[in-house]
């Protein structure tokens, strides 16, 4: 796999190992998660890479890593590069004679004028260059695969919470403002939204790599409620109702008023079942922040 | 510009100095076109390609450049890198202040199964490689300048013919087998397809490249005839009728009946005229062929 530093590939690092498989990590630092193997390899060095591959003797791969810093990796211009870095690891990969290939994308690539989001029906369209690089790795793996005989899966991410979450995030954002007791500032709250913790997310990712299935799945709850209710949620753990201003800050351009996720392939052919619903998921993500209270806030 | 070497590259090339523009040429090899400013760079090294884009200091970038070996490029493994080599030209463009790109695609990009392709209205569901990665680089390409401001149009190629065509292909191996008296076996000749000479191609790029027309736009005659009278003009052209063998080879699988394409952005907004028709074109071409007859049979 690649990006098992991050956030979302640690907790899928962390699934993959639980579920007994045997884990390699490629990428430029050690993950140090018990149970795996680390390869130094620099993801743009195609040498680097196609060594790595040759030492890991995968089967599956599970792609991840990409540039995510929040706030810019909407339009960092190095979207353009992780695509041309992606298909050269699918490549060697594929030379290597891996079999199984799961990418992963992200609701960026739907047309968001839609909801729910059925991966078969909903059109691809995405408003973002982020979204566009990922719907055309996806397109290009797609006919790769096809071509050279791989299972190919991708896994389209909604909003995710949780443990390690970017503090720029609506969870740790308002956990951490109400912890600490500080007033959170946020829009009206009235938009819908499909929220997934973080381990769940992360074992979906392993379910879906483990499984036979093919094509595009969404990764998601598949319960798409306001996001008044999650703040509310947190206020309520943090003691910090007060503390919350609805309305302070417009709602951004472009945000539609509901993007639910149709979880009906992860359900019901990955198999799949969250171990978190909201409120639990909730709860066990403001224990994290609470017990790093000393280190974070 | 890039790809002025090739096929369709050359014929853009000549029409643009005819139009009367300063035309940079980019790539690995001279074209020793009268006229073109050559500035030798290998479009997979991003800084020879910076250099060059800075000598070029060009306005509007015509980007053709790609492997397209017959019988090869539907598969070839390196479309996954004209990708990369083509966003990061399109970068250097866009940073060294250039506002307007024209790639070139492929009615490879659509599926086939409508006809005609209409650029706004038919799905894109490339059948190949070399069709997904064309498509996913005007996905990314078409998210990169709407970001970034540029006047972005991309035009998709149909089914051309003319002189210099690599002799794999149907004119050019119809015409070189009946000139020298050789048997011609093809199929039944009763599908549809859309033939456009080069020169003409090489006019649309040119004259769509000059607009301000942006989008996807097909590149076509219009006139979408059976392959069969494409052939038998041939054989009249090249006294060779009892030559052609109807029915020898089998029809290719996944080859559509009709293959049409929608030329209204062609004609309308571009306003773009063929000089050739399909009888006065296959009687240019013939004519070629046959005066290079002691060189190339």
């Amino acid at each position: 796999m690649t990006g098992a530093s991050g956030y979302v590939g640690s907790a899928a690092a962390r699934a993959l190992v639980e579920q007994g498989h045997e884990v390699h990590a490629l990428g430029r630092s050690d993950p140090k998660i018990a149970g795996v193997i680390f390869h130094a390899a620099d993801l743009f060095d195609g040498a680097q890479v196609a060594r790595a591959i040759a030492a890991a003797k995968a089967d599956n791969l599970l792609h991840l890593a990409w540039s995510v810093t929040p706030g810019e990796f909407w339009t960092n211009l190095n979207n353009c590069d992780w695509i041309g870095a992606s298909l050269q690891l699918f490549r060697s990969f594929a030379e290597r004679g891996g079999s199984r290939i799961v990418g992963v994308g992200s609701c960026a690539e739907y047309d968001w004028i839609n909801s729910p989001l059925v991966e078969a029906s909903s059109p691809i369209r995405p408003a973002t260059l982020y979204g566009a690089a990922k719907a055309s790795l996806w397109q290009v793996l797609e006919a790769l695969g096809r071509q050279e005989g791989l299972s190919l899966a991708w896994g389209r991410l909604f909003f995710l919470f949780g443990p390690g979450e970017p503090r720029s995030k609506l969870v740790a954002d308002a956990t951490l403002s109400l912890l600490s007791g500080r007033r959170f500032a946020t829009s009206s709250g009235f938009l819908r939204r499909d929220f997934l913790h973080i381990d769940d997310a992360g074992r979906a990712l392993a379910e879906l790599l483990a499984s036979p299935v093919t094509g595009a799945v969404n990764i998601a709850s598949g319960h798409c409620g306001l996001v008044s209710d999650v703040i509310n949620e947190v206020a309520r753990l943090t003691d910090g109702t007060s503390l919350v201003d609805y309305g302070a800050r417009p709602k951004a351009s472009g945000e539609p008023i509901e993007l639910a996720a149709d979880i009906a392939r992860l359900r019901d052919e990955v198999g799949f079942t969250p171990t978190f619903n909201l409120a639990s998921g909730l709860a066990h993500t403001v224990d994290w922040w609470r017990e790093r209270n000393g280190v974070v806030l």
